[in-house]
């Protein structure tokens, strides 16, 4: 058995992966595989309407939020935020709190004004700054926070207040991984790759009264209206990656939905970091309460040690452990298609490491 | 055995269908499947280098093209051709030739002023104007056209001569549908899921000279700049749907290439047309040397007989010969995959519904 702990795209649950691959080449008994669906038949459009009906049902998702399928990764969203919510105050406040959320400020930032609302910058990214420190503007269009930044591993243990400011959230590397209140939102966008089936697919879910006509320089691939009309059908979609975010759905609803996944998150993430805190050569530095439940980060004493550790791991079937954003750095990615037997795997490979490059060490002195 | 002969996704050839099942589970032996890949592993590297070999070979594309596998539809290029070739003349000349042609038009008009060359708007898009009659601009950044419109079925039969402007084609519908000449071009673009694979991934190939850094209002997703750098890996590609393109590539390859493509893609829409033109009750009304060998559209002498015939069509398995985007008209899509033998079925089954109906009419007199 191989386990993928990158940061994505992830693993998949081998019940998900029999599944698309048990009817590929039958689809519903039509004699043809999804993968050659018209997006205007009927087989095509049970699968839009039962995904979204799953995910409404997974996530409480009241009937005033539209769910659309795009394409285009969460990338694209980090210009089709400000160039569809961006109003009168051409406005924005940001949470700089790591890689995706800098990514997020610097694309705003072509198109208004970015008030950066708490910067976690000074502590190397290790913690989110405390509330105190907030600075909110006046006026502002939208409040923006990434819920989760896989590369330092830190993750919000809350949803920020920010009163009755539409806000918005990526949370490409976290959607659903527990549960929270969509209410709060104005909009939430995550792409598949991570907790929810594979790569080329985004789901956006934005509250109606956001949905408004955008400006005329907006690409009309870039313009939420223009998808809500149309059902997230205005072109083609990706219909293959659509139909298995369906079964991953599905999975995770058969699983006992979000809470069942975030306590099987919880109890892997725990694992992996009482492990790396009682161990003498793995160090995570990440301020404990924002520590990661996705992304749990470690360095080792040297950088040899990191290149001798990562090859030695994908030698024994355990990949995705080096940190492309933090070369130098490790990474264990614990989405919800991560079973706990591929966390004891790699905890066990990590224990013998650890053994004996401390027995090497004692040998030489 | 069923045959989907609408405009898009297409049927697959059983060959490309059997390889993607084969190794769904188990890629390369690496007991993952390529839907888990990660977009840094060695694996995927391998399937990017070879489906650019693969297409650099089957079209003879030179080195001082970039070849690019991007998100968002072909629709997403409507947008970023003008964003980023627009230049100091921001004035495009565009052939308006039907549908696409028409909504490519209506966003090159959002970035800058655009120059209707010919349009066949008169003869309700059944022909393309001679060129005696086309008007290109004094000064222009490039001149687009659709290769082949899918609606009403017309199709260039020769690459439009706009001396040194660039020259830039949608080819979404008859990309790799027989050979034409590259260095023609400045750019072309094609959406995967007609001849090449499955929906959620477009190729672009585009000569060095016209990547340039563009304007600060482009989002970064939509400048090709940025895909050119990254090798399209800026944000993570659509792993899957990339991958199925090179199962396409290799097939079409082992077929003989573009010019098996050409004649057998020749071979079917002449049988469909021949069945037509001595039909007493379908009609295609496009000009003989403008038929496209890629949508063969119909009608039938009323809209009841319309619904009737695809109604019954289904039952017999043929499926997408509806129009969509022209209600009450019949279309068939020939693209690579479909075989010989759906176009012989199909050509049974109207044969065999003709019959019924000139039977009942006789019956009736």
């Amino acid at each position: 058995m191989a386990y993928n702990f990158s940061s994505g795209p992830s693993m998949m649950p081998q019940e998900v992966l029999h599944k698309v691959h048990g009817e590929l080449l039958n689809y519903s008994g039509a004699n043809m595989s999804v993968m050659e669906l018209c997006a205007r038949t009927e087989l095509f459009n049970d699968i839009t309407v039962k995904s979204k009906n799953l995910l409404r049902d997974i996530l409480h998702i009241p009937h005033n939020y539209h769910i659309l399928f795009l394409h285009g990764g969460a990338t694209s969203q980090f210009a089709m935020v400000p160039m569809n919510l961006l109003g009168e105050n051409n406005r924005a406040d940001y949470f700089e709190t790591g890689l995706w959320s800098q990514r997020a400020i610097q694309e705003a930032k072509k198109y208004g004004d970015v008030n950066v609302v708490a910067s976690g910058r000074n502590s190397k990214f290790t913690l989110i700054p405390e509330d105190v420190k907030w600075r909110f503007s006046k006026k502002t269009d939208y409040v923006y926070y990434v819920d989760n930044e896989t590369v330092s591993g830190i993750e919000f243990p809350f949803i920020p207040d920010c009163s009755d400011v539409p806000l918005v959230s990526d949370m490409s590397s976290n959607f659903l991984s527990r549960p929270f209140d969509i209410n709060k939102f104005g909009l939430v966008f995550a792409c598949a790759q991570k907790n929810l089936g594979l790569a080329g697919v985004t789901i956006v879910v934005i509250k109606d009264d956001l949905v408004k006509e955008a400006s005329s320089f907006v690409p009309t691939m870039f313009r939420y209206d223009c998808h809500v009309k149309h059902d997230s059908k205005f072109n083609t979609p990706p219909i293959f990656n659509w139909y298995v975010v369906t079964i991953m759905l599905q999975w995770i609803k058969d699983q006992g939905g979000l809470s069942v996944m975030a306590s099987l998150n919880e109890e892997k993430s725990n694992k992996v970091y009482d492990f790396i805190d009682n161990s003498t050569i793995y160090h995570n530095s990440i301020c404990e309460k924002y520590r990661s439940r996705m992304n749990v980060t470690f360095t080792l004493p040297t950088l040899e040690l990191t290149s001798q550790f990562i090859c030695e791991a994908k030698a024994n079937k355990l990949y995705g452990l080096d940190n492309y954003f933090a070369p130098g750095t490790c990474r264990v990615g614990l989405y919800n298609s991560m079973p706990i037997s591929g966390v004891d795997v790699l905890l066990g490979f990590m224990e013998d490491f650890e053994y004996k490059i401390n027995k090497k060490l004692s040998n030489k002195q």
